[in-house]
């Protein structure tokens, strides 16, 4: 997906909403079987309920692996039956030498048909480059993330000069190695106020933010100190939407929930 | 599979070898079909040639998600194929939030039943936590891996008293997690002059090291720096032992490199 199409579709829609199909089978609702088919039809049902109210999914890999090889599947016809105008995440956070990245991307980009990728970027440009090589395809690199254990590394000081936090050094490298047209990041909600500072390194790229809904995060302060020109951000919220509702009415629950949030994301856009 | 168990197995077998599976179906023999079935039957018959000259063989998970669903089956059939007193590794990469790293575990330890993953420590403790909670089960965190990138970050110099390298600092603060009954590091042969130092902060975990082979790395010098008084290593070969004959011959000839790497650890051990 081209960078122009997904801003016209944030204003289309008034919305910045990335929802996560975090499925864990084991937390669907009473009235679906819970194995990979029952997340399919969960998804689908998600799917139908809240794709007028965002603009992206995530799909992230770990809770499809669980299931094993029919958890693949699932996760192959989730990502067919998103709209075409939906910018599709997978979540996997991978990174690996070259000729493995270039594995890695075949599968997501290729097989899967994703739009973009998360990735790991602690070994370095060659485990990188090899997602970059597709057209309108992106590669998302984890900077700071929403977790706790972000302190242990990502806030780290560099020595040298000016002492950038190891985050901000990572980011200030790696958007070098791409563009604004096919690298973002991951800035976690739950640290809004080092969104500031990311801007001033990269003022132009997209932010994929997860931390928003069960996590904690402030919507309004990642749009305060996170938005640019063009928005510029996808705000991910995964289980506050899709396990909103744990009855036979779960999709309308999730639209609901997309719903509160796409509404505070209108507000908070004009 | 506990320690006691790996160090008695690379003490019998005289080898400290792990056999990478990286296998893509496009560098298949010609005799075998170049999908999910052909690679299935090239590890098998790579394995019965290969398996009383290794301790261990690591399957790197991009070549099979690279196919699809038809490609997990496939890694779950070669797994499932490797003989039990074998160390049996993913070389999956992962790394994430502690509620997902959780779905990562029981994907990897207990729907796939593997002995060891690798991950990418840079989103800190809760992100390596729920793989230490396995009984008998291993976390192999990246430390400083074998290409080229991992001078991008792995070597910046982290601000703090002795000036460690940030691959120090990952060793030093993870190695506070797990014990060398639970965690092993990677570090390329590539690098084998930075082993000496390594072996300072830990002299008695397992390291995991790619590198020799394809990508050039010394078993020698790998050994002299790096082996510890439990041997401590599993050097990992891929490439040029699963593919070292393309014709009907090739199991015979990825054993005659498999030997050849045994012979050779078999003379450095004494």
């Amino acid at each position: 997906m081209k960078k122009s199409f997904l801003i016209d579709s944030i204003k289309a829609k008034a919305s910045y909403l990335c929802i996560g199909l975090d499925s864990d089978p084991d937390m669907l609702p009473a009235s679906l079987s819970r194995n990979a088919k029952g997340v399919v039809t969960f998804n689908k049902a998600i799917i139908d309920a809240t794709k007028d109210l965002c603009v992206s999914y995530k799909i992230n890999t770990a809770f499809y692996e669980a299931m094993g090889a029919s958890g693949w599947e699932a996760m192959e016809e989730t990502v067919a039956y998103i709209p075409k105008e939906h910018f599709k995440i997978a979540d996997a956070k991978r990174g690996d030498i070259g000729n493995t990245s270039k594995q890695y991307a075949r599968a997501f980009f290729e097989k899967l048909n994703f739009d973009a990728i998360t990735l790991h970027p602690y070994m370095g440009s060659d485990s990188i480059q090899p997602f970059l090589e597709y057209e309108d395809k992106w590669a998302i690199l984890l900077a700071l993330t929403s977790n706790k254990g972000a302190d242990d590394f990502e806030m780290l000081k560099v020595k040298e000069s000016g002492d950038p936090f190891f985050y901000e050094k990572i980011i200030e490298t790696t958007s070098q190695w791409g563009n604004p047209n096919n690298l973002m990041f991951v800035t976690g909600a739950t640290r809004a106020d080092q969104l500031a500072s990311i801007r001033k390194i990269i003022p132009n790229h997209f932010l994929l933010v997860p931390g928003v809904g069960a996590q904690g995060g402030s919507l309004a302060d990642v749009t305060k100190f996170g938005a640019n020109k063009d928005v510029g951000l996808l705000v991910n919220v995964s289980r506050a939407i899709i396990f909103a509702g744990q009855d036979e009415d779960y999709a309308m629950k999730s639209r609901e929930a997309a719903l509160s949030y796409q509404l505070q994301m209108k507000t908070l856009l004009t």
